[in-house]
């Protein structure tokens, strides 16, 4: 039974570019299952690579070789690898920043080079410019249909060398935590942070609870305002944002069916900074 | 053999969510086949949901579990429900309406309520936003793998009760047929009536007949002309105007090779009406 | 062992019509393997379509059975047909300039007309403008299927008969190229030329040589500068535009990590012409 094999990348689907990675994957083994995790993140956003990487492996089966190609650096001297998780699955990528959330959160227990003078579409011609289809997608199918170990891609790499993109780690100070706006939840406008459940969990806050939430950017306070820590987003009334537990298990921030990132115009990355707190329910007299 | 399972949702292919469905998926069963109706209906957009599948599911074989994950109230108490057609499909969705054309159109025989207490992804933790990953698309995996029969999903439900949306019926008056305007071929800007083949043909119209076309949107016209009733888009000039039986066997509203509905800013929903009749061909002196 | 079946179409993804054609493919055999080249093909437009099909199939197996729908004359006279490559592959289209850059660059060894009296699906009704899903994907499945074979697709036509879209040949004349602006990598913007890369090496140029590029829309000169022969984007710096040989052997030009077709607003097609010739290397005193 050959390994599932799943095509990342920052291609889109309007020409035949993801086409193509998919026909030499199957002219390894027409019997290759091949599947997209995206081809719809924004051009050379390595972080966001990164991210729908780490938001999505954990729900595919061990040993499921992932080819992830977001590749700015095509042509510069930036490593071509494969790294291999502590849940025994495959990640085949440019060592540029891609591995980022897998080796933060899920962990790394090898990394290899690929060495592309064995592993490289034959006859891929004079092109240096598509590597996601004569390196990545070949060397994928070729791990995933078992025609290849993974000792035969290359020389081992240090684990602690893969290249990191900075990702602060949310704090918590005197019942304030603080975080990043990480990703949107594009379709939805939903913000999601870097704040895990567990640390918000320390603060004491509970279901219904009133939050006050600030958003800055770059120090200039965009939002300030107060909501509801909502179960759900029918924990709100239509319209009303609310702070909910995302599919990630972290903090999102939410209008109930709007967009918040469209209403507040947010942004996203390390500049994008914020703060919540519990505060006491307002008493009404 | 295992069935075929086929995923809709309103989350759009631009980050991992349909991919950790497609996960979940080949996680209960690596020889399943997943396929895709659309993931692009836009977000909350019940009805749309609703009509994709009405238009598709016919051209799949028997036996095939649909899953459908348009649900803006995720987190309330509308239930998640297992669909049994007459023509022994499964569809698997929040019953918001979602099954409306289906149940008018096509017939529902056996309805069970989704018991999430067995029917839930191992392990989904703390998130209740996700139930598209966590309980739609497991279970939808788990019976199209043969893991569960139907009868495990959980109680039976009385048909009848299922949520439907407004849907009014086209009607015929002194030779004008009036319905609604349903849907677009959203790519190319057709209009899609409710007004099937088989009532419009009882007005006694034949291809090459002229038609008075007049749509208005909550009573205000917006659009009155006359155009011709062909069997295909070739049987108007280009950039004419006409009448068409469409790929569901009603009537559609077409410019060949350019969007009537853009052309004239046509909406689609219960407020927008069109009303159709034969007028004498006009005679010249 | 089934062939495999890819499927191109206009339609988009975001209606039921794709998913349609799937069902009636799984209907002919379940176990038939279907993947997309793409579906966002412009409307309408044959040129892309051809050009899609060109740039991609060279990497899928010998006896893929390709069905290519962009029809605008669906309804008209235009034949249904089944082409043969000289690589054994088969391509199902409308013969309406579809086959244009496979013809030239790849080739044709035989020609069939789909007989539709014999080659439809059963009870696909009065509907006479989804082709795609009634004729089309049909034959494309019960091809690859192999519940037919090539010969029972209908009588043979005339290979040279081909509808054949205008395809100007680039020229060298005095050590300039001049050619056309095929297409675009939409998603970055690049501009694809006609100009192979051996025609382009004949005139001497080697990486990293400066080169001076002229594009004119109508004969209206829209761009001229010099840049230079690159291997790959990195050999510019960030921003800077280059000329480099681009996943079908031919001459591209780009800005790295930048759009060339938004920077300069450049079009496709045979108004959009581009001459480019080496200059001697600008001597600093």
């Amino acid at each position: 039974m050959s390994r599932h094999l799943v095509l990342q990348t920052d291609f889109g689907l309007g020409d035949g570019a993801v086409s193509a990675m998919y026909g030499v994957a199957v002219s390894v083994d027409p019997a290759l299952k091949i599947y997209d995790l995206t081809h719809e993140i924004p051009q050379y956003n390595i972080w966001e690579g990164s991210y729908r990487l780490y938001q999505t492996i954990t729900y595919w089966p061990a040993e499921t070789v992932f080819v992830s190609v977001v590749d700015p650096g095509v042509g510069t001297d930036r490593l071509s690898v494969v790294a291999k998780t502590t849940e025994d699955q495959y990640i085949i990528t440019p060592d540029n920043g891609t591995l980022t959330h897998i080796f933060q959160n899920i962990g790394i227990k090898e990394i290899r080079e690929i060495d592309e003078t064995i592993n490289r579409l034959p006859n891929s011609g004079e092109s240096y410019t598509f590597h996601g289809r004569d390196i990545y997608a070949y060397t994928g199918a070729r791990l995933a249909a078992d025609v290849i170990q993974f000792k035969d891609i290359g020389r081992k790499l240090a684990v602690e060398d893969i290249v990191e993109l900075v990702n602060p780690d949310p704090i918590l100070n005197n019942g304030t935590v603080q975080g990043n706006i990480d990703i949107l939840d594009v379709r939805f406008g939903n913000l999601w942070t870097n704040i895990e459940r567990e640390l918000f969990i320390d603060t004491g806050v509970q279901y219904g609870d009133l939050l006050e939430v600030t958003i800055e950017n770059n120090n200039q306070q965009v939002y300030k305002n107060v909501m509801t820590y909502g179960r759900s987003f029918a924990d709100s009334r239509l319209g009303e944002p609310l702070i909910y537990v995302n599919s990630v298990d972290k903090l999102g921030v939410a209008i109930n069916q709007g967009s918040f990132a469209q209403a507040y115009d947010i942004g996203t990355g390390a500049n994008w900074k914020i703060s919540i707190h519990k505060i006491k329910n307002i008493e009404v007299n």
